[in-house]
């Protein structure tokens, strides 16, 4: 076990943080709020990013780049919008430094004011449908479908690596659409390849849902999400995709002739996930050991530590390690032979623990007599002596194990932790263990205002399957037709 | 050919604006100076960042990700690098936006200014220097090989789509090295990763070479380049690779404990290529009818127009295609079969020249009967009637042949354009001409100064593989021991 690593039941925010920093995922940066992503948390928000790209080109879209400045005046043109993000506006407001005529340094050159000030986006909506003005004239030029990787800044007071950063690294994608039907549809496609992301690629079970009026983004017309249950019972929104009408159209004068000939404004969706779903690979699967990483996002799926006492022993294993890198290479395994003289192997099996690699072999002079090796997984810290013969395909349906399983352990959490409630007292006892709560709500804001007001919980979301049911609110008594799902969230 | 794009001969920077309109690669935005890059030109761009990603894992490099903002006073502490980037930064001063209590809209909130300024990065050595020195204590964190991919800021008074743009995209390597020999090394590697992807990816030949004093990066010691020569007999600078010794080092105070166990400045690196390469293949090899591309970074390598009359026409073309798309796509070879009924084949014809798209097929229902398929090659406009028959081996052969082709066609035309110059009279004749000149130069930065002032040429680069040749300088007569190579240039 990894020295000093808090256990999650004693202190799970303790422990997320030590994991970031110690499995060098990334660190808070010396400028306020911000995060440097350091290379090993990054090479997974890079697999991250190929296979979200991916599905996004399967389905229709095409990648662009729009600017990092959104001149205020176009923040202000659709109303909520502008309301949304203004208070967390990174704002620009000269273009030169000088040398200062008063000592050493630099200061802000005051002749170098822009007119207009720019804000770092916060979104892009505004940029975006300022653009699009010009690329859509008629029905022949919809649907557009297009997404961007970027990067965002909104001024957060409080922040958390990965999960809550002044800067974050995210896609959004922008599209537009003839009809209100297949901006509907879009929206909902795109919740769909987050919900599969999630749990085919990350192993996270997602609830897919619609947002109540008051957690709608600033803009939407209706915001969808995607909301994982994490380890210590706290949700985690995952992903939204929002059907914004003709909002910005509207705001931004974005009209097209439709195939009856006439005027009319185009409709919108956007939606992203960002690498906050780094914060939520970390805190579903890893435990008081370190990391677990879900294989199809390892950067490292299967390491190799020799375990020797003399360099002629060393360079036994190593010569018969070669081969089998090769093998598994050309199987699509990637794989790290750690044949670093300075560390010795126990060090290495808890180093590599901590990373959350899925596969550790061990390969000693006795495993090379038998020619066996020893064959650890990360996910259940089960380890067994398989003979080398046949040992990557053997390794090949590991990996499509650990992945199905971790994904069933977090889905049995989930289920585990997913609490049908009726009464009042009910709420406020269970909210306090954490979970996802299924309760009744008579569907006005100022009832949902009043439960977060009372317990912290909010409505995470209104299940898409949630079933007609009638009963009466938790807290009001009112009538209600379905339940929806509250939790504590991050 | 595409109706009124300007010639070459006539107004090249009108005929450059054009293409990169005309063929959907970017446009100017509505915030000065920042583009947005169209989806077209953005897969181009995509293409050149896998490729280029690819040879910089190959090397050894890991990418990561670091802050946008730079404290001002990150900025100041090395005092050249300060001083080189103080006139063109984007300043942020403020952090939230408020309710205008005079009118409508949004004003910036006086109460959120920040203590310190934050510049949006226009180059990331100061924020990245500043995080390393918590990353190397040791000899044996070392070398430390970094890259990240992101967006910059330097807020140019001119702009120009791809080619000078207030925002741009860019990757920027910053590595640290326990020996000064190693940094070089890598310094140079890097340059030659640079010079590899130009001409093997870009088919553009680049000289490698080393800058003037006057032209070096803000705190470097060394400054390697590449160097392309464009249609029009100006120079575009491709890509630098910088070799900053301890100066940042010195500046945050990165120091590690060497193999002798003493304490030691760390040695840096840094290099980098922007979306301005983008600019440099558009100019490259572009014609009077519209963008070439070379295949490997082509998105579309071949499109399939179909030719016919009636539907029924189509339907039977459409059914003979489609096993051919799937071939090609299984020959790995990017394809699109345009059978969009609202433009016809002539139009598509010049649409797909005017994009650059490598090859074209035309099929018609002629060429069905008799097995043929019409091949044009957009490289020198060049068409043939093939067999269908063994189609996609002569298409993969035509795809290297057109990629070896374009950049023979550069090369020659940079030997073409590059003048030996012993004579002041010469040289300013012929710098009005355009082109590469090799002339003495006495190695002063008066003198270079004054070259420029005289005819706006600059010293392109010193090239590494320049001989040995005694000479006087071309300006002042004082001895020099080797040609430099001077241009007009972007």
């Amino acid at each position: 076990m990894a020295k000093g690593l808090p256990k999650r039941s004693e202190n799970y925010s303790e422990w997320y943080n030590e994991i970031v920093k110690r499995a060098d995922l990334a660190e808070n940066s010396a400028v306020r709020g911000c995060m440097v992503i350091k290379p090993y948390g990054f090479a997974i928000w890079e697999k991250m990013q190929r296979a979200l790209d991916d599905m996004f080109k399967a389905t229709g879209h095409q990648n662009a780049y729009f600017p990092l400045f959104v001149p205020k005046s176009f923040l202000e043109k659709e109303e909520e919008h502008a309301e949304g993000f203004a208070k967390e506006c990174a704002v620009v407001t000269h273009y030169r430094l000088k040398a200062d005529p008063d000592g050493k340094g630099l200061i802000v050159d005051p002749n170098a004011k822009l007119e207009e000030e720019l804000i770092i986006r916060p979104t892009s909506e505004a940029v975006i449908w300022n653009t699009y003005r010009g690329w859509i004239q008629s029905w022949r030029d919809l649907p557009l479908l297009i997404n961007q990787w970027c990067n965002i800044v909104r001024w957060e007071m409080r922040t958390r690596l990965f999960l809550r950063t002044a800067e974050f690294l995210w896609q959004e994608g922008h599209t537009a659409h003839a009809t209100e039907q297949e901006a509907i549809e879009e929206t909902e496609r795109m919740l769909g390849v987050y919900a599969t992301f999630a749990e085919d690629w990350i192993g996270l079970p997602v609830l897919k849902g619609l947002k109540s009026p008051n957690e709608r983004f600033a803009g939407a017309i209706e915001t969808y999400c995607i909301e994982a249950l994490m380890q210590d019972g706290k949700a985690l929104q995952s992903g939204t995709s929002h059907f914004l009408g003709q909002n910005f159209a509207k705001a931004f004068d974005v009209k097209f002739v439709n195939k009856e000939n006439q005027l009319e404004y185009a409709w919108a969706t956007s939606w992203g996930v960002s690498t906050r779903l780094m914060g939520a690979l970390i805190m579903a699967h890893s435990d008081d050991n370190g990391l677990v990483l879900p294989p199809k996002l390892a950067p490292i799926q299967v390491v190799i530590v020799p375990i020797y006492k003399s360099p002629e022993d060393l360079a036994t294993i190593s010569e018969k390690v070669a081969p089998l890198v090769q093998d598994l290479r050309a199987a699509g395994i990637s794989v790290k032979y750690d044949d670093n003289d300075n560390q010795r192997s126990g060090w290495k099996f808890a180093e590599y623990e901590l990373r959350g690699v899925p596969v550790r072999l061990g390969i000693g002079m006795r495993d090379l007599e038998s020619g066996a090796v020893e064959v650890a997984r990360r996910d259940n810290l089960t380890k067994e002596s398989r003979p080398l013969e046949g040992i990557v395909d053997h390794i090949a349906g590991l990996l499509d194990d650990i992945q199905r399983n971790i994904y069933q352990k977090a889905l049995t959490f989930r289920e585990e932790n997913t609490f049908r409630v009726d009464t009042w007292d009910e709420f406020t006892e269970q909210i306090e263990k954490g979970g996802f709560i299924l309760a009744h709500w008579d569907g006005t804001a100022e009832t949902e205002e009043s439960i977060k007001e009372k317990t912290k919980a909010t409505i995470r979301c209104i299940p898409l399957d949630a079933p007609h049911e009638d009963g009466k609110c938790v807290l009001t008594g009112a009538p209600s037709t379905r339940r929806v799902v509250f939790a504590r969230a991050y």
